[in-house]
């Protein structure tokens, strides 16, 4: 109820009116996410929400349209009355105001319904990112279907609210939090997924087992180096890989779910997340977004080390884990300076205070806000030289 | 709480995964508007939340520093630690991705704090708007406080969640929904204010009350005129004008409350904003907003009598107190093409349906979706031979 209280008038001199309004009001937000084997499967309608007689605007990544076009041609023709394919270029440097450009065009020539006609997005976390963040401002919230097809998708960018592009060299700048209309799962997908693409989703992973899940950390100590060299064939998943995936999507999304707009700023699955969005910046095209998480996990790995939060032995098991995944535990591209001012740029994004989470032994983290620059050099160093000994010992 | 249901695991051929997780939470959304007199006092600490130590950005446009940027670079250098103000080109035609650019780079130049520094907008419904969708989407959500300096933003734009920038030619095609921190009326700023623009914002106020206040009608009906045509001291209101300004914001956060988000698209608030939307974007930069929506009601209650829901001293009455707040009935750009077109755009942005809000007598309207073209060129000769008549007796 809108309250009008014109409480405060003043019959002084100058008669001043003076009064309020309040506005109270919630917004609900559900949405559900669910895994549809053979989801572009032509007789599986679950995609145009059961029905044939619909239009659907669909976008892809250019990765996705030279695995999947004639499938998803085939399948939106079969099962719509009308639909059009917009292919968008791929890539972190791709993720910008150009795109939102092409999508506004597509949706505007397409003449979108405002409600009833939702954008479908198939493609990996930089596609869905651009696209729902589209669809969340055009006309002021245009609904949007997120099919992943990267594994980084599937337990990361495709589950949660967060969405946005990057502005100049700062990433995920410009962005909305806005639910989508479904998420749907297809893990076979990731048959056609590159052996790099898959470490990349798997830093995820790695990152809700190190900070809250010690179960899921000694899965993938064991069944996660046989994720990478394995042929696996994810549209039959055994046991012990689907779990993986499971655990991580339920560990996320129980984080999201009580903090979807972010209120609260200490947030456990920014961990992996403080430095790195200025390193996967700084090395574009070089590092992948999960590329660059591993080296923060790392890098903190060994500051919580220092700290005595992790035991030697820990921190050992941790990077085992993290080069066995396929992932890097630094890069060239990482200096003090560099790293000093990627703490500052993430201060500001946590007003004001570093908020930063780190390891208490593996599973569980805390939060800190008294990182130095010390602090920082030194765990650089230790973990180049882990690095370069790991090297020589390779070479030996 | 999250809900992960592994309900249909298949053990069929291909031993798909079938998992379902739920989302579901919601978010309270509360802000408040209140009249604040003397909002720029050097005193009156309202504007920097009390506080004196802050840092601030303050975006204002090119008319507002014109007449005021003396008196707020004195507030604020008084009353915060370290502030920046930004000037932004005003008028329709620049609320665009060029502002929203220039934007970017001035939260990104200041070191915007994520929470605790909100952006301060101070001037009209196009800044306030592209201000408020700058700060909607940087970081994801940055809180602003809303200054209206024109009738118009006191009574419309500046006391909503609708934010929004014009793509190409389409009228706040990119936008969010995004509540202000708050929101500080200041009557004052309309001594400065040229008659046009008051006459731009009582069209606004017309609105609320020919869709559900009859009284506000009167009152218009009676104390209009003399608002355009008087030397109206703003900063002392008498008793009628500051009902009229009341009701009217009460009417619209009465229509607006319980549809933050327009679930519900048929919207009374929409009455006006049919037609209006395309007539204002072609006609750029010659009718303001508050014109082609006067435009837009005078062309719907022709419509509207036509029908028999308006009788013809009613629809004369409606004339009559338009045209003494100094507002047209028409316009030269008014084609039956340009009309159906714009019909066509709205029914995409109402998913579909006209959903169009006609007057039923004076007060009360209802919501109709069989307007025809013929409808349209009816009324459009009525309005123009009613233009036509009042000319020709003026001449006379």
């Amino acid at each position: 109820v809108v309250t009008h209280v014109d409480e405060q008038r003043l019959r002084s001199v100058s008669e001043k009116v003076a009064a309020r309004w309040t506005v109270s009001t919630h917004q609900p937000i559900h949405y559900e996410i669910e895994s549809v084997p053979g989801v572009l499967d032509v007789d599986n309608l679950r995609l145009v929400d059961f029905t044939t007689d619909g239009r659907r605007l669909v976008v892809v990544d250019d990765a996705v349209a030279g695995l999947y076009r004639e499938r998803i041609e085939h399948y939106f023709s079969s099962n719509t009355r009308e639909f059009r394919l917009l292919t968008l270029p791929g890539g972190e440097a791709n993720k910008n105001d150009a795109a939102l450009d092409q999508l506004y065009a597509g949706f505007e020539s397409f003449g979108l319904k405002r409600r009833s006609e939702p954008v479908i997005a198939i493609g990996g976390g930089v596609l869905m990112d651009t696209v729902a963040f589209a669809s969340s401002v055009y006309r002021r919230a245009t609904p949007y279907v997120k099919v992943p097809t990267t594994l980084i998708g599937l337990v990361d960018a495709g589950i949660g609210v967060k969405t946005g592009v990057n502005w100049k060299s700062h990433k995920n700048r410009i962005g909305s939090y806005d639910a989508p209309s479904a998420v749907f799962l297809d893990l076979s997908f990731l048959n056609t997924l590159p052996a790099r693409h898959v470490s990349n989703g798997l830093a995820e992973i790695l990152k809700i087992a190190l900070i809250k899940d010690r179960d899921l950390f000694e899965l993938l100590e064991s069944r996660g180096p046989g994720i990478v060299r394995d042929d696996v064939d994810w549209a039959r998943p055994d046991a012990a890989l689907t779990s993986i995936v499971q655990r991580a999507i339920t560990g996320m999304l129980e984080e999201l779910e009580p903090n979807l707009r972010e209120h609260v700023l200490e947030r456990k699955v920014d961990y992996g997340h403080t430095f790195s969005p200025v390193i996967e910046m700084a090395s574009l095209p070089a590092l992948l977004h999960g590329e660059a998480v591993a080296i923060d996990m790392m890098l903190t790995t060994a500051i919580a080390h220092r700290r005595g939060y992790l035991s030697g032995e820990e921190r050992d098991r941790v990077l085992a884990v993290n080069r066995s995944l396929g992932l890097p535990s630094t890069d060239d591209v990482l200096t003090e300076e560099l790293l000093t001012q990627a703490l500052e740029d993430t201060v500001a994004h946590r007003d004001g205070l570093q908020r930063t989470p780190l390891p208490r032994g593996i599973g569980q983290c805390t939060f800190v806000n008294d990182i130095t620059s010390d602090e920082i050099a030194t765990a650089l160093g230790d973990i180049r030289g882990a690095a370069a000994a790991l090297a020589g010992s390779a070479r030996a």
